[in-house]
């Protein structure tokens, strides 16, 4: 028996795994500046707010910072960065539009159908660091079929600490070797197989743009490696239709 | 604007109100006991089961017992209740079986066709005193097709706690006045409303079998008063398709 033979759900990183953050920020950034009469850099707007991203969680994992949701934590990150880039008086309906565009985020085209076929033979969830109500918006809008929505939020630890991964596996009745990360971050699985979680890499070539660096290629022998989640359908046994 | 016209979000009692627990109950209890060559009166034997439930779920609410997953109350009431009727030597893999039977409770025949058309409209979650493992189990089985999983584990409080309805409606980004509870049953509704919570009254004439003597009419004036979940869809204004 293969290790991955014992899985019985999968749970996805989403951001750059599922979704592809990048080109829809970028867009809607673009359309909102647009319709202010705004000239920005969009693009590297975008990868300045998701460059906040971890340095604003590690807040709350230093236990600096009680508890906070992802939402929040995105809002203020913007504000900052919309001080730096000297645009004043947006309203707050207009600030609480561009935070949403987290909810809003298109998926990578092999998405929805990996999901569905996936869906039938195992339990499919997130396991994001991305708020409970920002997961389940996104879902219903981009056509996510997941099971149930998990993450930081359920886990009150935001990854890669282990209580979040361990905490997760234990909401599904699950000892974490029945459960496996997809996740297009070597730091992600490397956290995910510290707790004994089983791992599937997914590249995600062009995540970060057309500069793209980091995670090219699996780090380790993760027991799935493939670069779409048809690939990984297929690799779990799932059959086609 | 009628209150019901801000309701972003419905969520769900599951037992009694989404699946009939005492069919389902008596149909695997039957074939266990057929199995085994034990004879009882497996309807009286799932009544008990079932009455152990709130009592159960009293050592936890009034703080006298640490917080404890419902699989963990369910199994314990089964142990209790097997000693009562002289049925000895299970093997633990029989004791695990019976246990998840609660996995394995069939939907009412109108649920899954009311829950599709609200999913179209409406954030459709369970809020149930069930855990998260046992509730995407049940769903996977029955075609359940909820948007996530919430209840009394994901808020560490069971119902009717004002904890439990406050903090999934925090889950889901909602204030209370944003979320209906769909439930057959008068007292829970009347805690949710109590937290500012919508309220949907799904009459289910035969929950508890021939016999029934409560939840057979509102005691309230409800927002929605209704006897199946096509009866709900038309009230919050979901198209057939």
């Amino acid at each position: 028996m293969l290790p991955k033979d014992n899985v019985k759900a999968l749970v996805f990183d989403v951001f750059g795994t599922v979704v592809d953050w990048r080109s829809s920020l970028i867009r809607e950034l673009t359309a909102f500046g647009n319709g202010k009469g705004l000239r920005y850099d969009w693009a590297r707007f975008a990868d300045e707010w998701r460059g906040l991203y971890q340095p604003s969680m590690e807040e709350v994992r230093s236990g600096r910072r009680a508890w906070t949701i992802l939402d929040d934590l995105h809002r203020e990150s913007l504000v900052a960065l919309l001080d730096r880039y000297g645009i004043r008086g947006l309203e707050a309906h207009e600030i609480d539009h561009l935070t949403t565009i987290w909810h809003r985020l298109d998926p990578w085209p092999d998405a929805v159908d990996g999901l569905l076929r996936l869906k039938r033979r195992y339990i499919i969830s997130t396991l994001s660091n991305g708020n409970t109500g920002l997961l389940v918006r996104m879902a219903k809008r981009a056509g996510l079929p997941w099971d149930l929505i998990l993450g930081g939020e359920t886990a009150r630890a935001y990854k890669p600490q282990p209580e979040c991964y361990i905490r997760n596996a234990t909401l599904l009745n699950l000892d974490p070797s029945e459960v496996m990360l997809v996740a297009a971050h070597n730091n992600d699985l490397a956290a995910a197989a510290r707790t004994g979680y089983r791992t599937a890499f997914v590249i995600r070539r062009s995540e970060h743009g057309p500069g793209q660096e980091i995670d090219l290629e699996a780090e380790r022998a993760w027991d799935v490696v493939t670069d779409s989640f048809i690939g990984l359908a297929d690799a779990m046994g799932c059959p086609r239709r």
